[in-house]
């Protein structure tokens, strides 16, 4: 029997609203350590890993590790229906092919309970290696997710340079060409404003505009956002989620010679 | 001749948003005693009853009966041209095919008349018998709202249940089932949160979302909306509004044995 | 060489959004005296001008006068990257084909380029001859652009009428007639929300409400406008740019023998 109760739901729609757009049907694996995924998105290009401890949880029961196969937008549709205030606490019995989500409003004068059918998925998981990363990039997620934005409006890629100074994103397209630089800046009143870069070695690399377009709407999960980078290794970018875990997107740089061939 | 003055504009443009989605055109009956409607929508399966007594308007003259046809959605055009703390006068001269809408800025530096045809619309003016009902919820509107719009996003009708202890909605779809249960509740901060229940007996009911989603367009017209429900009778969702009359909608419940013919 | 440093942004971003519903490519011309533009509107109904005086930019450097063809909506989605409290400086070097926007963050940390192709546009600068106007009005530029929007919901022409007690905007159409008078009115709290009339003699003249409601686009600029009207000269609809300058449109009225013929 699986019962995961988290009082602060709106947490729980913010996570599904931010995998929603890239990942259609995924396995959610529940063990006693946690709630956690890892998918593909739909075009097989970029990965999405989410953990959510079992800590974090008010009341966490995991009597075996369960694997439980949903579709992302059905889920959302009813997570939706959840208020912002509410407790959710999802629900689903051994052997059983349903899912049960249940909102309780903050003073208990509202319960919903929403009974989803489960799917049968295939999927493997695939290891992720730890690496050792070039360049460590830690910037407020609003100014990364209006970067992206801006430069979507002039091109498709983005070539994300790093130096000891800071960082830049390049992009050019048929109207002109776009920089911005962000400086590494530690002297802030807040420290979420801050951006600092660990850097090993000055890094270059080219991403699809399209994807980190998508990744940025976990946004709300997070006042930063962390971007790991080496040449040869897909970039990590990741949402902390207070307290309980994290939604990590990973994506292969584009390589040069393939851009050239392409066009 | 006919002139209501109604410093109150914008509870005017809230009644005209309230019904635009419903009826497109409607004779509108003024009396003596006050200003209202009666009209079923367009596909002939909801009635709409609407009364504002002459006491709240700060200047009425009505010499005669007079049924005015209007088209709402032009009505609505020209009202929408009102600002929010504007005086709304309602003019028509006896025998004329016109009606003229006035408003006032409140400082009365802005003065619009609107002058827009009249239609001939035949209507036959259905009696609607006083009845005794089961049960009687009363409950915040915006409450309401969110029920009917959350519901929709998984079925196309819903149940409506009333117990002692409260009113469950419930609706099943594709994609899964859901149930929602507000419990009585008398004992709020605010008169208008509660969640109240006057019931006979126990009554469990059947309607069609896509006419409740239209009824809650009056939400702004009232903090809160009373559900009348008896079997075998159309369901009675009113909207007061302060100090003048209300907005109702009639619904008849969808019965079982038509629910099967029809899947 | 070209370079204007402007602290508040902003201001050049909502030039911009006034123009480029009307204006397709336009030449700018920087001179010493200032940055300025004159420009048919696509469908060379309505005239556009802008003035942004020398003085009104933090650092302005033109070594010799220099005409810079661009296309507004591009340039726009270039300028719609800078936050609203940047700094912008926009670079020319003399021959060459390009221009840069550069956007500077309050605090130095983010800073952007973004370089545009120029673009060769003919154009022959039409001299605009100073005029006696027969009447003036200023008003609070919101309520022209809610007259403007109002109206538009009825008919399609205006007619924009001026005796000493105040304006009057007059429309018909299919659904009726309507008519706002706003009077004159100097003694308000605050003098943006004055409406202000200074008449020779009383005009009535017919316009486009289409190109009125594109005009309106630059309401953000100024809290009020000034519209100048003659019997048989265009109306000139001003906003005035706080320190800088102004932008000008201008449309001919529509004759009433027009009208009768089309009809």
């Amino acid at each position: 029997m699986l019962e995961l109760r988290l009082v602060q739901g709106s947490l729980l729609k913010k996570v599904l609203e931010a995998m929603r757009e890239l990942v259609n049907d995924a396995n959610f694996d529940c063990s006693a350590t946690g709630f956690s995924l890892q998918a593909m998105d739909s075009s097989h290009v970029a990965l999405v890993a989410l953990l959510l401890r079992s800590e974090g949880f008010e009341h966490y029961r995991c009597d075996r590790n369960l694997s439980i196969g949903m579709n992302l937008s059905n889920m959302s549709k009813m997570l939706r229906c959840a208020g912002n205030d509410d407790i959710i606490t999802i629900k689903a019995d051994d052997g059983t092919d349903s899912v049960t989500f249940m909102f309780e409003s903050p003073n208990q004068d509202k319960i919903a309970d929403f009974e989803m059918k489960l799917m049968d998925i295939d999927s493997e998981h695939l290891g992720i290696p730890d690496a050792e990363y070039q360049a460590i990039v830690r910037m407020p997620s609003s100014e990364f997710a209006r970067i992206c934005k801006d430069l979507s409006s002039i091109g498709d890629t983005v070539v994300i340079s790093v130096t000891k100074e800071g960082v830049k994103f390049s992009t050019a397209g048929d109207i002109g060409t776009a920089n911005i630089v962000c400086r590494q800046n530690k002297t802030v009143d807040k420290p979420e404003e801050a951006t600092i870069i660990e850097m090993q070695e000055p890094v270059s690399l080219t991403f699809a505009l399209r994807y980190l377009n998508s990744f940025t709407k976990a946004t709300p999960l997070s006042e930063t956002v962390t971007l790991s980078l080496s040449s040869e290794l897909p970039v990590v970018v990741e949402y902390k989620i207070a307290e309980m875990g994290y939604i990590r997107f990973y994506l292969a740089p584009k390589i040069e010679e393939d851009e050239e061939m392409k066009s």
